[in-house]
This record gives C-alpha cells, structure tokens and sequence, in this order.
C-alpha cells in the first residue's frame, strides 16, 4: 500500500471509532492510534482500541494519551456506547500491547519526522491540541487534519453542539484557530451517512470476523440512537467519515468556511459557528466543511473493505 | 371587517415593516402602530411608521418607544434600508400625527382592555419586553404574539444571530422565557419568501399608491441585499411573514419547538437556539417555530392585498 | 423642613430599609416610597414598606413596583431578614393604603414634574431601570441617584457581588453606565458602619417607638448577620447609608472613580469593577464612590433622629 | 547548601523574575529554570533568562516552554518591562546555552524523578498547565508550587486581573484547579514589597556584580511603574517574593482561601476570586493566600543575598 496516506488515528473507541480504524487499516499507513478521554474514560478508550486491533488482527503501535479534557468538566456518551464504550459484541481477553502512556509525544515525534502525515480526529481534540501548544513546529508540517466533529447545522449533546466539541471546547479551538489544514466532518454530514436495520443485515452476511464485528457494533448502537435520540433504529456512522474523506475523497462535497469554536455561551458553548451567509461575507475561510456525501457509494465502500477481512 | 384579528404592530419601519403595515391594515383592525429604535433610530421608524400610514390613507394611531435596546449597544440596519431607514421610493411631506411617545403604556393599556388581542412585533423586541416587565398581568391575557426575528437556522446580521434579536437580546429573552403564546417566524421562514425582479414588475404593474410604493421599496431593498448579502437581486419579505402568519395559518407549517436566547455568547450572542433534536428531546415547546410557507400562495395574497388599495 | 431634599425611597424593606425609612422621614422630604421584589418578594416588601410608614406614622404615598429582575431569576434574601422580610418586631395589622402598582409610572411622573428630585434606591435597581428605559429624558433631569448596592472590594451574596446589584445585574448596568449623577455606598462602605449588641441596648434606652421599632429590628438583623457571615453577633446597617450620604455629606468620603458591573462573569456575575489602580488609569469616572465614613458621628446622628419620635 | 529546598523556577524575565533568579541561586537548588512567553515574547524571555545566569555566574540548565497562552492572545508587557524585557542594566553578549527547548517535558521529568521538588512559576502559567495536563500523576507528586500572580484584592492590568493571570486565564485555571499544594503571592502581597529610591542606593552601594545588575534593573522598572500607574518613582517587587515564600516563610502570613479563576466575565477574565468573606464561608480552601510580609525584613534579607555574589 504504497500510496496508501500516512495518519495517526487519533480516537475514543467508541462504536463508530472502532468502524473507522476498520476502515483506516486497509486504506491507509497507521503510524499509530493513539486514545484519548472520550466517549468513555482513557482506561476504555486505550482498552477498546488495542481490542479492535486485536479483533482485526493488525499490527499498530497504541499509545494512551490525555485522561481529562483541557477546562471542561469530564463528560462521556455511555448513552450511546455503552458503560464499556464497546457495549454489543462479545470481546475476547485483552492481550494487545499498550506502546507508551504518551500519545502527545508521540504525535509530536511523528510529525516531525515525517513530512506527509495527516491525523484523523475522532474524539475530543485534547491530544492533538496539546501537542500543538507543545510543539508548534508542526502545525504547518501536517499535511492535514481530518477530524470528525461539529456541526454546520444542529447538534447532538446539546441543541447547538456535537459532542467531540463539547466535551473539549477549549481543544477543539486551539485547533480550529490553528492555521492547520483542516477537513471537517460533522453531524450535518455524519447523519447523512446512517446505517439502518437491512445494512446490518447486509454487513453481517460478508461473514468474517470483520463483519461479525462491525454488526455487533452496530447493532448495539443503533438501538442506543434510537432510545436517546431518533425513536427509531439507525445510527449515523460518524467517525469512518473522517477517514473516507481522506481516502475516497471523490464521495464527498466540500466548502471552505469561517469556522470558530464557542467557549462561552450559556447555550452554545461548544458549538462550531459556520457562517453559512454565502458570497459577501468576507471573513477568511479556515475550514473545508463537509456539505455531502454519496451515502450508497460509501456503503458500498464500506462493505467492500469489510470484505477485505 | 368584524372577524379580522386585533393587533398592535410594533415595528421598526424598516422596508418590510411598511409592507407588514400595508398587509395588516386590510386584514387586522390594527389598534396601534408602535415604533422602535431598530432598522433605524427611534426619531426615524417612528416618522416612517406615520409617513406609510400616510401615503396608504390609514387612520391608525401611531406610539413611539424606546430609544435604545435594554443592554446592548444601539446597532442599526442603514446597509439595508438606507440613511432614512425607508431609502427607495419619494416620500410627501410629513402630516400624520404622533400619538405618543409611551408606546410601553399603550401596549398595557391596550391589553388589559381587550381581551382579544395580539401582538405582531416585527422589529427589537424593547418595548414588549418593558410592557411585560412592568405589567406582567398582560402576558397571559395576550391571545398571542406572532414575531418576525431568530431563526432556526443560519443568521444574518452575524452567523448565527437575526438582526432583530442581535439588537436586543436582552428583550427577546424577555419575551420567549415570558409564558405568552408564541409564534415566531425566522429567517429559515422567510428566506424562502424572497422576491425577485419579476415579482417587483408584477407589484408595479398593479398601478395604485400602494403598488408604487411596495415597488419601490422592494427595488432599492433588494438591490441592498444584493450589495451585503446575496450578490443578487432579490429581497426576504420578513416582516409580513408575521401578519400573514396570523391572518393566513394555511400558508405556514409550524412545529412546537424549544427555543431559547442566548446572551453570552461570544460569536452567538442574540442567537434563538432551536431544539431541532428530534423527538426524543424531551425539554418542554414554548416557541411555534414556521418551519415552511407557500411562497407563491403568500405572493398571490399580497398582490391581491395590494391590489385592494 | 423646607431645604431638606425631595427623595423617591425605592426600597425592598427589608430591615435595613425599613431604618433609612425612618431616618429619611425626619430629614428629607419623602414624595413617595417605590417597593421591589428584592430581600424578600413584592407582596412583602410593598407591605413591609406600608407597615414601616404606619408604625411610624408617616403621611406618605408607597407605590408597588417590579415583581422581578429584569433578566436574572428572582433571589431573596431570607437568610438575613427572616421569612417576613421584617422579622424580631411584633407588626401590627396593617391598616396603610398602597396608592398604586404603578411605582415606574411614580418614578417618571414625578421625576418630570420636580427639577431638584433624588433618587434614593436600597433595593435592587429594577424600577430605577425600567423608569430610565422608559423615558430617558428624566436620567439628566434628576439631581442625583443615591444607591445602597455593590462594592468596591468585597462581596456578600457571592465572593464578589453584593446583594442589590447580584439580584438584578442587568438593571444596575442600566443605571450605572446611564449617565446620571451616581453617588454609590457599597459594602466597603456600610461594614464600616457595624451596629454592635451594646449600640442596639443604646437605642432601645431612647424608649420610644421608633427606639423599639429599631432595635426589635437590629436584634434579629445582626442574629442573623452572625449565622450567615461574622459567626458573632453584629449588623452593618447598609440601606440608611445611601439617606445620610445625601443628608450629612460631612460624615462621608467619596472618590471619583470608574465603575462597570459584570454581567457574564462565571464568579463575578453582579460585581461591581471599580477601577482603584491609581493615578495614571485614565478611564472616565462615572460614580462617585463612598469610601470612608466616620462610625461614631453616624452613630450619633441616628440616634438622635430616632430620639425625635 | 544540603537542605536548600529543590525548584524549577518557571519565569518570563524581566526585571522583578531576575531578581528571583539572583534570590533563588543562594537559597534553593535550582534544578532548571524553564522560560515561558509572558513579558515578553519566548524568544525574549529564554535569552534574559540565560543572560541573567550568565551575569550572576550560575550554573544552571535553561529550558525554553511554550511560546503563547493555551486560549488567550498573546498580551506582553513592554509598558514595564522594555522591548527587551530587561530595560536598564547592559547586557554582555550572549553566552549561556539553552539546554532544550522542550521546557514541558523537563518539568514532567523531573518531578517525576524527585520526591521533593517544588515549582516556582513567576510568568503565565502556560508551561505548568501543560506539563499537569500531560502528565496528571505529577500534580501530588510535587512538594508545593509558589507561584507570584493574582490578587486577593485589585489587578493591575485590569481593574481585577493581575498580569501573570490575565495572560493565561485557562493556564491559571488549570493550575488552581489542580490539587496541588498552592501559596499564592499576589499583587494584595506584592505591592506591600515596593523599593524606593533610597533602596536602590543602598542596594547600588554593595558594589558586586549582582549588586549593579539589580540596581540598573530597579531604576528602569520603578521609573516604569511610575509613568504607567503609580505617577511616582516606586516598583513592587512582585517576584522575588514567590521564591522568599518558600525559603523565607517567617517573613509572611497566609490564610488558607477558596480562590477560583474567572475564564468569562466581561471585566473580570483573569480575576483570582478569592472567598474573602469568612468564618462562616463554607467553600473548601484550595490555596494558601499571601496576606502580609515583614517588608522591612525581607528587604534586609535581600540586600544580605546580593552581598553574598
């Protein structure tokens, strides 16, 4: 996989997280994963990861990273994925090797020593803001970031925010305000890319490990969207997004923005303010938004990376 | 006309207030027009409340109130409706009188003595926010307050935020967190009735006082937002969304929805957030929020309104 | 007592309050007394007011006001003047009329009518500023605004805000940035004027109504000071400060000095800013701070004013 | 010098943070100094940090930290400090090395190689935020932190917020958050710790190297204090007391305060609130507040220590 773009997974497994380092092993180079506080606590998230790459049978270096958000208090989604953070398949005993206890390290040295990586953000941004305070040589070396959060419309945790952002408003702004390249993969998109019952059904008939997994997964959390949020079974597959822009770029629509993080409002905080207004709003574009998906395409994509299994 | 609504306009004209009061005159028994400091200043939107309700031959009383917002600095709308906040068409000499200027009293008075009336705002929310701070009796002996202001989308005058809120927040907070009944009608609302160079042909073409104007108006306000906004000619008739929404229900949909303003945020101040999360949400409706109007139907009413003069 | 000031005593009795009543009635002229929802709510303070006047023996008209903060939620404080708001005396039936509900149509009228009225607040500053939005032209006419309320060091109701200002901090920026001529006794100033339990024994010895009235009053007022705050037994008499820095300037010292209030601070929310830096801070000053004030010779005079019952 | 007590002395020289390196050298075992953007940029504050060490004839390692404040704009002081960040005194060409730049990563190992280190940050607390961050076990690993910054009374660079403080809110927040074991040297101490001129002379008379380079430094900082707030020839010796705190604690008096930082307000972003309002303020006490210092004593003890070169 020569061609293959180099990246640092960068999540908090997580269902959708778990899909998207599915995803990214057969898509991209996976210099490392490295876990951060989250969906659940880091002793689940670095848990959950090195399981995933266990199940999948790969061969990554996981790193465990920042414990507690920046300024925010805590605040995880067990709502959605359960106490465990992988709440549905049957996991088999851990025995996948933890590599180091310092993922912004890590983050940092990669960076520096490669001059085509990209990270792919699926949590809260806690790790890769600290490193870019640390280290902030390596802003502009990136070659990109493509990070699954906000919303260029409504939210979920809130009404107005998405819960990668809220749970680190104070990360999510150092890194907006970064000057990185950044693709933003959000809820407006994400939930143009939900899973449904028959999906599930589909993935699972695919009938290796893989795909045990991954409608195991789904399964689970789908019926976790459908009490919380949609009254209905179908859960939104967030994080691969962030992925499959980077590597199926062609399945997407992007537009640049303006694009700032609230830290303080009453109501909003953590919101990602998108100023949609159009031609005459003159402030400087910061991000590529996500605007569209070719939703069967990328399940179709999806499946036959499943398949590769 | 025995059946048609009580109200008060309170307005702040303002192209698309004029064309509110032009409205409302033939399908309300209007009790009073009260002016705001809004588009424009107070001394302004008080002499084009009356030079309208001149030039259509009206005989409405006309209150003028507060002269600036309750907290937030005085910010007013010139980019749109020019220096005179009623920039485009000639306008006679002025001859209509002022009532008053305590517009807050004759919305408590009017209210206590009527048990049947409505509140049609349609510019900063400053005088219904003092009338309900100062007589807090009236709020529930209203029938309903139908608003143009918010959105549950994008804004205008910032990303988020819609001018008549952003002016005052803190009276918009006021009246959504009051109890009254509610009905808003934001940009997401009437940005889809926008008019176009064909419909102002048509308007024009009407041929009375009232075409002349309404054309004339809507010529120089689209050509406004043509230069700040759009990059094209073409105008959001906001205001007589509010009226229509009262004397045509059948042209709208709305949805119950939760809807809070935001005070402090620091790029979403003046902001209504909107819970649009679906049904599982399950905070309490105080806000009717439109969500849909049938643009050509409401065209065809308002030509036929015009049409009447 | 024709050279004695015409005060309006905007008050929220309160047992404080109820002391600058009786100090106010012997030296100034009192055209009215205005209650708010503050200490404890409108019901009761508006009572309490009526039930001071009458005790007394006063001929002067009480008007209810505010129900509520403007945008805060209403906060009482029960924890220092009891359930009633005027707890330690036994209060006669109440037998004296209240002349309106209209304390913001009082204050404005009478504002209007008088070219040498002071304003003399004690409470929270809601019927000051809904009078101040509602017909701005009376803010120059007034020849000063006396005000028990904020600080310039510490708080009481939080680390930072004092009561008056914390249970309305939005009607309080109204009128400290509005421009009128703002004299402000805040808690570095009233906690130099601390009743102690041998000057409450001096005051009921004067042995006449207003001497058991008082006392009554200051026997439960610092009881409650010593469970709350100081762990013993002493009142700071706030609210008469604001009548006797209008009546015997010579026992006060004052310094020119900027002043803002916080409104969105997540610990300072009610604060009052006072910019103490000294010589070279170069911002305008707006309210002319008590700092100083001579305890015996204050003393003194109030006692002698309750000795004239 | 077998008991001296072991710091990493966190600074951004200037003027007063020369001093304490000078103070520090002779009574503690500096383990590093790390430099961090505050009075002036990193770049400036990494080079006065090494050209201090290299005057005084230290041996000490010099690590460069975070080059701007985790949230905050970047905000300086070259009103006090100079261009340079030590105005006054010529500077020899620059000799000292800089042992990393990675001042982060010193401080996280070296607390978690010593059992009894205490920290000493007299600049923004960005390094210290980070490294407590990154590494959470640190924070009860560590002796104490005695940190100059904050006020339990007025601010300077605002009306209530102190410099250290003001230009790194969050930082600050994170580090009184903490745990750790805080005494706090604020402006309320500070500014009881003035030299004069006639300090100065005294100083300038014990004719060592150290003796002038303090003297130079003195006559610009109070000169520059007096033409930004005081109008005279006066400069508080600010930093010097964190390290005297630790290794002079007879000369001071603390009362254990509930102190917060304020990220929101308005006009109190960077405030320390500090709960002075007593016995019966239940909050729990995280810090050590500095209330008085014997500043006759510590003036002596201070001209005894640059004898000492």
């Amino acid at each position: 996989m020569p061609s293959a773009p180099k990246i640092i997974l960068d999540c908090d497994p997580g269902h959708d997280d778990a899909i998207a380092i599915l995803f990214a092993a057969k898509h991209c180079q996976i210099l490392g994963i490295t876990a951060v506080s989250g969906n659940v606590n880091l002793d689940l998230t670095q848990h959950n990861a090195r399981i995933t790459a266990q199940i999948l049978g790969l061969d990554v270096p996981v790193h465990a990273g920042a414990s507690r958000p920046l300024i925010a208090q805590p605040f995880h989604a067990e709502y959605i994925h359960g106490k465990t953070g992988l709440g549905g398949p049957e996991l088999p005993e851990l025995t996948y090797p933890l590599t180091s206890q310092n993922a912004v390290d890590f983050i940092i040295n990669t960076a520096r020593s490669h001059d085509d990586l990209y990270l792919v953000p699926t949590g809260p941004l806690t790790n890769i803001a600290l490193a870019f305070r640390q280290a902030p040589d390596i802003i502009q070396k990136l070659k990109g970031v493509y990070l699954m959060g906000g919303s260029a419309s409504f939210g979920n945790t809130t009404p107005t925010a998405e819960f990668n952002i809220y749970a680190d408003p104070e990360a999510a702004h150092i890194v907006f305000s970064s000057g990185a390249k950044l693709h933003m993969l959000g809820l407006n998109l994400t939930h143009q890319f939900k899973i449904y019952q028959e999906d599930i059904a589909r993935i699972r008939q695919i009938d290796n490990k893989a795909a045990h997994f991954s409608a195991d997964l789904l399964d689970f959390f789908s019926q976790m969207y459908a009490n919380r949020y949609f009254g209905k079974i179908e859960g939104p597959l967030h994080d691969p997004c962030a992925v499959m822009a980077l590597t199926h770029p062609e399945l997407f629509e992007f537009a640049s923005r303006h694009v700032r993080v609230e830290l303080q409002g009453s109501y909003t905080r953590g919101m990602t303010v998108v100023d949609n207004r159009g031609v005459k709003s003159n402030q400087v574009s910061n991000v590529e938004v996500a605007y569209k998906i070719d939703r069967d395409k990328a399940l179709e994509v999806l499946c036959e990376t499943i398949a590769l299994y």
